[in-house]
Formats: C-alpha cells, structure tokens, sequence
C-alpha cells in the first residue's frame, strides 16, 4: 500500500476536517490535523454543525465528554456528511464505561451513517455486543480474537473498525491490515487515541478507500511516534516531538519504516 | 511608537483580563496572559460574566466554538465592560463560514460595543461586508485593498481593526500601522491567531489609544515568534519557545526587533 | 511520612480518577494523573456523572469554569461517591471573585460530603467566612494566619483543609502539615493550580488518611517542579518537564528531597 501518497494528498489538498469532540483533547485534534498541512475545524452549535461539515471534506466525531444534547448536534453534522457524501469516523470513547456511552454509541450507529467505527479492544469489544466494562476512558482486557471482532462488526454496520493498541487493526468486510507502527509511550499520554481518529479522518477525507486510508494514516501516526520516542525524555517531551515530527514526514521515512501487513 | 512602554505597564499593572473565548485555544488564551505577566480568567456562565467583567480591565470575545447561549453571555459581559469603561477586543473566528458565525457576528457589533474587531483577511471582508467564504477558522484569499477594507470597517464601525496576516493591518478611523514581526511558523500551528486577541486585550487594558496598543501587542508577540522560530525544531516546539520568549522580553530585544510603520 | 510508599501505590492500583473540571485546563488535570500512573477519566453530564462517579476511586470538581448546571452534575456525581465512600476533592477555584462562585462552592460544601477542600489562600479565606475579594482566580494576600484558617474550617467543615501558595498548608481536624516543596515558576504558567488537585485526588485514591494523602501529593508535585525548573528557561519549558518529572520520579529522589513538616 502507498502509504506515503495519501499523506501527499492531505498536503496538496489541505482538506477541511470537521470535528465535534471531546473538550479535555481538543486542541491536540486541531493541532495534529494542522500539522499535517489540513485544515482543522471544531463546531458543535447545532444551529451550524450540519452547514460546517457541509464545507468540510470529513467529518471526526469523538463523545468522550458526550451529553445528550451534543449527541443531537453530531447527528445533524453526521446527516449533513452522510447527504454530502463525505466519510464520518466515530470515537465510541468510554464505550463500557456507562450506559449514556453505550445507548447513544448505538443510537448514533443506527440513526446515521457512521463510515469508520474506532476505539480501543474493549470499546469496540461492547460496541460489537460483547459484556465488558470499560475503565473510564481506557481499555481493559478483552477474551476475543480481535480481529474476528472488528470484521464481524464491520460486516455488521457495513463500515470501516478500527481497534487501537499495542498493534492496530483495521478491517472492513472484505479484507484487514494490522498496523505494526507506534511506540508504548503513547500509552502514557492522555489523547494520543483521540488524535488517532482525527489523523484517520484527515486521510479519510483525501483517499476513498477508507480501510487503506485508516491503515495509512495510524501507520504515518505510528511512525512519528517512534520518531519522537527517540527525543524524547518522558511523556511530554514526547507528545510535543510528536507534533514536530509528523510536520517533517517525509517520502523516504516513511516508505521506509511503514509497517503495515 | 514606544512599544515597550507598553508592555513595561503590562508587567507593572498585572492586569485582570476577562475572556469568553473557544473550548480549542482557551488554555493558550489564557496561558499567553499569564506569560505576560498579567492576569487571566475565564468566566462564560452568564451568572457571572457580567460581574466578572466589571472586575477586569478589559475583556476578549472570540466566536471559535459559539452557540447561541454563550452569544447571550458574551452581551452581559460586554455590556459590563462597556458600563465600566474598559475595552473589548472581538475576535470574529471563523466569520464567513456559516451563517450562524455571521448573524452573532452582527448581532455582536450592532448590540454593545467593540473597542477592536479583529480577524484573518477573510472574517474582516466578511464583517466588512464582502461576499467571501471563509474556509472553518482558515483564510482565504481576498481580492481588495485590505489596508482600504480595515480603514472603512474601522469608520464604519467606530472602533480599531486588525487583519492578521503575513503581515498584520492596525486601523482606525485616523491612521494605520502595518506590523511585519511575525514569523511563518504561526500558521503552522493552532491557536495563534486566538492568542493574538489575548495579546491584543492584554495591551489594551494599560494603554488608552487601542491602535498603538493593539500595533504593539502584535509586534511583541511577533518579536517572540521570531526568536521562537530560531530555537524549534517543528510547530510543537515553535509553540513552546513562543511562550518563554514572551516570558523573557526585554527592552532591548523588543527596541531593536520591532517592525512597525 | 512515607511519601514515596503513597506515590507507589498509586502506579500499582493505576486508580481511576474521575473529574468534573473546569474547561480551561481539563487537558493537564487529565494528563498529570496519567502521567503519575493512574487513569484519568472526564464526564459531566448529568445522565452519567453518577454512573462514571460509581466506578472511580476518588472524585476531583474544580468550579474553575462553573455554570448552575454543571454543579448540579457535580452534585450527582459527589453524591455518588459519598454513597460509594470514595474521597471528594473539591477545588474553589475563583471563591471570592463572583457571587456565583461563593453560592455555589457553599452549596456544594452544603449539600455533600466534601473530603479534601483545596484553593489559594483568598479562596480558602473567603470559604471560611473571611471578607476578601479574589483576583479573578488568583490569589491576593490574606491578612490572616493561614494556618490557623485552614485548621478553623477543616474543623467546621469536618474535612481536610488544603491552603496552596509559596509553602502548602494541609491541616485536619488533628494536625496539620506544612509543604516547602514546589518551585517559583509554578507561579507564571496556568494550571498548576488545578493540577495540584488532580494529584491530590490521586492520592487519596489509594491513601486512607487524607491529610497524609494531601500533603504527600503537594509534596511529590513540589519535587517534580524544582527537577522541572533545573531544565527549563521559561514557563513553557517547565510545564513540559515538569510532566516528564513526574513520570520519571523515583524512591531516591521522593526520599532525599522531600520536604514535609
């Protein structure tokens, strides 16, 4: 896969990726959307989320800090998108967690169309129908072949899954890739899933196949983040070497460092 | 102009500086007042902007993440301020992407008073009057005079104008200054037009004519912008050295470095 | 004090710390807790605070950007955890500044059990009956013996009392202790404040003894400061090394630098 040249796409076109997130990492949605030469923009009135993602080439919602009333609004984006015909990725953040997060995971699953479905094993082990209990906002054990998981679910909602961790896996109905890109200190980094999402709808937004997009982008993500790992002293350093190194991709590493099966 | 001076009586008067801003920048917002050496809050319940308002000594408006609630919030402070005498600095983010960024817009400037109407290119032609369509929160480009475009708005309008830009444009209704500090790292990250209305408000809350203000509040921070560029590596590290240059300022940098005619 | 043995016991619980926070700085309360080792978790709306409150091991609110009903969420929330008998911290942020900010943290010190009550000495001034008038949410000086202040309210309020500033008062009805760990530039970037909570809600995650819970937190956060401050030349520097501190802390350095009386 070229992996590279959809990354060429995001910085010809620079397209506009709408987002309706979380608050606790908003900032790093833009700012990594920004630094791949895109164009970031958060809406989240209602009375503008349909006509903002009706200028936007994708659409990113994230329901980390969900009430039902911004649930409304991304349902209105996501119908402007779905009619637009641009693709609508979907954090189910703290899916597990709470009944708030299952009931309006699968309310926003049934009454729009969600293209890219994306979480961690035991996000999307619930979104798929399996009874774990989600800590907070991360992830927990789960007893299933993962990537059994995200094709069923993918042939289930006729869309894209994604399932981050230690390896990533992206499938869609007809074949998978594992994404071998990425360093553990992400783990200790508060967003760096969120701005998975964002970076997987910034590619969504420039290449139509949505499971290479996917794959593409969590593997230049992945890359970067090997790269800042290597300057890095600790958590911080880290995330901040992370924007500065995805601002510096270039062809050569990333062709040369892509793992992606 | 004596821009230091200014900033000098920022760093003496520490003044409170009351923002209702957006959910992406508001950190930078206020961590940019801080590093200053003045005082941020950020208050947005309309239970207390108005109080909050009259303990400040001046207030900063940007529509980035508006809804129509938060615009009723923005007119209690507003009014507060005005009552009180302090100056308010508009940041009219994203103005001329959707309508609802156009009528709040509107409603804004027509319902209280604004001291500095402040945007990108595109948000002031659309504030001006101009059928342009900005792109999210990004300009595009403008096919007028937009030294002539602040200067009519700033008449119109009764109040200072800026237009941000490779270089930036301060007017009002008797004469102009152009401020060519900055550096093209800027747009390369989020969030620092947003902190230029913070930079901007904090200026105006110890210096009386807002044009001489505002003109300095933009060299200073462009001043550091240049020196930030020098030590970074990327947009991440850009952004991080931005704040400590505007923390280490001296007289002698900003006397040697500043740019504006 | 056995500070480090607390500290340790947090990375080997990994405790969820549940928040119900201000907008401004939401990112860095989310952040110091992962980097300490814990899980940080954000969710305010009323349908599932309580739920997200249930599953946590200690609960942080911080009125920093308070609106009626975001305490109504906080409320559900604290009720919750009184009933699940994990610790409530609460930090008056802004108390002395608005009226809003004075009847809402007396509403909440009224209507749950709060455990550990944290603010700069106006906030805890005024909180405990005294007529001063806060700076927006920073601190002006307090004409009062700040020990015997917070001793006074932890009796009356039945809580741990937590006074930060140059030197960190922590007193229950008992005894108190006095923490000279921390660092001038805490002072000049925003959010250590909040931050400071964060980590003393993470503490009392695992720590049964509240004051003890408090006071080793402050003086953990302290160490990292100072290591923080050898490396830094500026705000923005610090704060990144200061997460990275945090992350790298260890038994020799807690032991020999600690600074708890």
């Amino acid at each position: 896969m070229d992996v590279y040249s959809i990354l060429e796409k995001v910085m010809a076109q620079k397209p506009l990726v709408h987002h309706l997130t979380n608050w606790v990492t908003i900032y790093d949605c833009a700012n990594i959307v920004k630094v791949l030469g895109a164009s970031p923009v958060m809406a989240h009135a209602r009375e503008e989320s349909g006509d903002m993602a009706g200028l936007a080439s994708s659409l990113v919602l994230n329901i980390g800090t969900l009430t039902p009333e911004f649930i409304e609004s991304m349902k209105i984006a996501a119908k402007s998108a779905n009619k637009k015909g641009i693709p609508v990725v979907l954090d189910v953040c703290g899916a597990g967690a709470t009944k708030l997060r299952d009931d309006k995971s699968f309310e926003l699953l049934d009454q729009v169309k969600i293209d890219v479905i994306k979480g961690n094993a035991s996000e999307i082990a619930r979104i798929a129908g399996e009874n774990v209990k989600t800590k907070g906002v991360d992830s927990v054990e789960v007893e299933k072949n993962l990537i059994e998981l995200a094709r069923h679910l993918a042939g289930e909602r006729n869309a894209t899954v994604v399932i981050t961790g230690k390896e990533d896996i992206v499938a869609d109905k007809t074949r998978y890739f594992i994404v071998k890109n990425g360093h553990e200190m992400m783990m200790h980094v508060v967003g760096t899933g969120c701005m998975a999402a964002s970076v997987i709808g910034t590619f969504s937004a420039v290449h139509k196949n949505l499971a290479e997009a996917a794959a593409s982008a969590l593997s230049v993500y992945g890359i970067a983040a090997e790269l800042a790992a290597k300057e890095s002293k600790g958590p911080a350093t880290f995330k901040e070497k992370l924007f500065d190194n995805i601002y510096r991709l270039n062809k050569e590493t990333v062709e040369r460092m892509k793992k992606v099966e």
